[in-house]
């Protein structure tokens, strides 16, 4: 498999992060070609902002960047998993997993920080 | 949280399964708003097939159903994290997961049939 063979669906893939150790799913996003890239030479993770359009390192402002230890693409090669070390938490709203509450609305998830605290010093 | 509190892009979420136990993810795809609502309402995970664009059932051909125990939303509300009890293998290659193998192409994967027997019987 070469990253050319990927599937970019308008130009994106879908992305996984789940935590390497513990199999929690952290957040799913999007990547183009260069996120990708990226991702694969730095072993940080990358994505593609569809809201802001455009590349963005994960951590960069909050410094919760994600240790990427392995890539895997699924069958279609339109999708690709993370398997991250987290540092602090993945959700911009504080929690470790931005999955942290049921879709009947309970929140299960653990929260790690304050956003106030970390985004805006 | 309500389902129509959901942001449905282009009237699609994303949506991953995950086995309930092991954490293993299992595929990602796509749902619209009924494919969820029979999601919930049957506790089968249902898709929405972009390539077919049709409502799919996971597992109608091959037996290979997702029974839902849990459905997670995330903080955007625009994607599911499907907490599941996989029957036989998550991928049409055979595979209990669709992420079988590694970027550099290793096969890391469990195969647990050939697509042979499940699908032109």
């Amino acid at each position: 498999m070469d990253i050319k063979d990927l599937k970019f669906d308008n130009g994106l893939i879908t992305a996984i992060a789940q935590d390497y150790k513990t199999g929690e799913v952290l957040m799913v996003a999007f990547m183009d070609r260069e996120a990708l890239d990226k991702t694969i030479s730095t072993k940080r993770a990358f994505y593609w902002s569809r809201s802001r359009r455009k590349l963005w390192k994960k951590g960069e402002t909050s410094g919760h960047e994600q240790i990427v230890h392995d890539i895997l693409i699924d069958c279609d090669a339109d999708a690709v998993l993370l398997k991250v070390e987290q540092i602090g938490g993945a959700c911009h709203t504080g929690y470790r997993s931005c999955f942290y509450r049921t879709i009947e609305g309970e929140v299960i998830g653990e929260k790690l920080f304050e956003p106030d605290d970390v985004y805006k010093k």
